[in-house]
């Protein structure tokens, strides 16, 4: 086991009816901003929750954040932070409005370019406090102190990470996931799978019970995933959905081991150039990125054909690889999702182009290895 | 899975020779009291690194904490602290010395009698700084808000609980263990096997992501435990187990479940009147309330013959559970641990009448569904 370092300040208020709670975890002398997005929250009443929550309390609204959210959108809400001068932001919705509230949350503190928060490493010395309601089990960004930004103009997408923009306390409240676009259920349940993998299937460090947690989600979300697809009312699969999201990307199940992340980074530009959902790129590289680094990744996906997919443990390790593979596109398929770029009408050879040319330009190389050079991305989008 | 809340704001700093980060965790200006136990940590070189890495630091040492630590060594040290005005506490050792620690943060700062914070339910509304250098992989404590303090005057052991006393941060390095004698090797895994029972033996709430982490515990204890018995320098096999303990305990296994405790309970008392060791205690206990509850624990047990032990999934429930219970009593068995309190000299029908008439007296009713009463609990112990 490597050595590590953790703390995850954030308080979990997990359950059904728990958006009341609000009015107790936010100070009254609060001047907040409740940050959200295209205004789902409005149609399945969890705006309406949040406001009688709320009652009593000072505070304003920026909605407009968007799937994937935009530099110039969070730009606006910075600017309207500063003038009016809230000290605490309430993130209402999925991961991309939680994403983009942990961003104005630092770049409301810092007076240079916000830009350079994200692309030149400047630290983040402060932030406002920040919370949320999360209604989408997806990106596990309720525990975590992450987020991923686009920018428009550029086309580009990056991740941002600082300790600063923990949230204060995330309330999950599995019934806000009821009403949800089916494609949006299915595009959470590849998102953890993927943010499993990407912490999982790398080299082994002598990690059997990080292992074990992280092949845990997994085989919750084979048996739950097609569970809430089937019932989409049914409490405790949406929970116990919900939960995996938030345990897939904690930090929990990685804790003293390797990570790859190959997977997003090279997701991340099909969403930029293509606009494809975030799931659905996680689900076009995951299994192509595994045929070209299978070598690499043997082990890993030896171990998981055996405990999660029941393999014959006796099999060629090879062979194993091959099942875990073949099983997991399998199972993209059954919940619905698509696993290859030309099932979307994007030429497999241009988007391989255009991927390598902007890693090239950037000096990119990924994987846990730092083996997957643009000529290797180039390769593994080519068979995407 | 039911509604839970949860937070743990400890800084987790994992792995080898990592003492020297103390520097580092603890402000400059404070004014620290080091408390540990028996001298251990003077032998193994543990005392010498943390006095390296506070070079220049302002300290002073309370030594002398007992295993299953006592109020009335506690009180000594809440009366230097009182005095000479110690503003962090920092535990160097094993549970018991940190255990003591949480209690002296808590009651250093209270003014009535200490003990009432104990048995009276008393709100703990401050308590002073405190983190630790965790020594022994047993109690979990490194992670988590609570404590058992033993009052000698009394022969009595309780529970102590705050959320104001989660240590600040953990340091926990493996190599630490190498030199632990083996019978508290043995210990400390009995005791993780069990503290992961409590949570996961109980009744089904549909939780199983929950019940896939507490079972990995398992395994992993069934797989590391003798390795670190057979190689006690094993830094791989000291750290899983190491990590295990404190995952053991830190609550991530439990959010959403339903608690027994009955076990440790019950123990508790063993150890108040025979001076057993906590983790003897335990191993006495486990299986014969499973024999005693086996209708209430059915499921889980059954569960766990499969997904652990390898049974076949097909035998009827009942048998699998008693799979559960005969396989982990042959465990205790093989790493070196008697499960019978004969094997100790204790008779039996005096231990269990005595228990029941402290049960009787104090009106304790245990488990998770509140129906081990006095009688019950005398036929455990019993069939001890």
């Amino acid at each position: 086991m490597n050595n590590f370092e953790f703390r995850c300040p954030t308080k979990v208020i997990f359950g059904a009816d728990t958006i009341s709670k609000l009015k107790d975890e936010i100070p009254q002398d609060k001047k907040i901003l409740i940050t959200y997005g295209g205004g789902s929250i409005r149609k399945n009443g969890v705006l309406k929750q949040v406001k009688e929550a709320l009652e009593g309390f000072n505070y304003n609204e920026f909605g407009g954040i968007e799937p994937n959210p935009k530099y110039e959108t969070l730009l606006k809400a910075i600017e309207m932070v500063k003038n009016e001068g809230y000290d605490f932001l309430l993130a209402v919705g999925g991961g991309s409005v939680l994403d983009g509230t942990k961003f104005i949350a630092a770049a409301s503190k810092y007076e240079g370019e916000p830009w350079d928060l994200i692309t030149k490493g400047v630290e983040v010395k402060e932030a406002l406090e920040l919370a949320d309601v999360i209604t989408l089990p997806a990106t596990g960004s309720e525990m975590n102190c992450g987020a991923v930004i686009s920018r428009l103009e550029t086309k580009e997408k990056f991740p941002f990470i600082s300790e600063k923009v923990y949230p204060k306390f995330s309330i999950i409240d599995p019934k806000t996931t009821y009403s949800l676009p089916e494609k949006q259920t299915v595009n959470g349940i590849v998102d953890t799978f993927v943010h499993v993998m990407e912490q999982y299937a790398t080299y082994d460090v002598n990690t059997p019970l990080q292992d074990q947690w992280a092949l845990g989600i997994i085989k919750t979300l084979l048996e739950e995933g097609p569970k809430v697809l089937r019932e989409p009312q049914n409490y405790e699969a949406r929970a116990n959905i919900f939960w995996c999201a938030t345990c897939g990307l904690n930090y929990w199940i990685s804790l003293g081991c390797v990570q790859d992340w190959a997977t997003h980074m090279i997701g991340h530009e099909l969403t930029a150039i293509y606009g494809l959902d975030h799931g659905e790129t996680l689900a076009i590289i995951l299994p192509s990125l595994w045929r070209v680094m299978k070598k690499d990744k043997m082990d890993k996906l030896a171990k998981m054909a055996i405990q999660v997919y029941g393999a014959n443990e006796f099999l060629p390790k090879s062979l194993l690889a091959d099942i875990t593979i073949k099983k997991t596109e399998k199972f993209f398929h059954n919940i619905g999702r698509k696993t290859k770029l030309k099932e979307y009408g994007i030429d497999p050879k241009e988007a391989a182009q255009e991927i390598k040319r902007r890693f090239s330009e950037r000096n990119t190389v990924l994987g846990e290895r730092q083996n997957i050079t643009p000529d290797v991305a180039y390769e593994i989008v080519l068979n995407a």
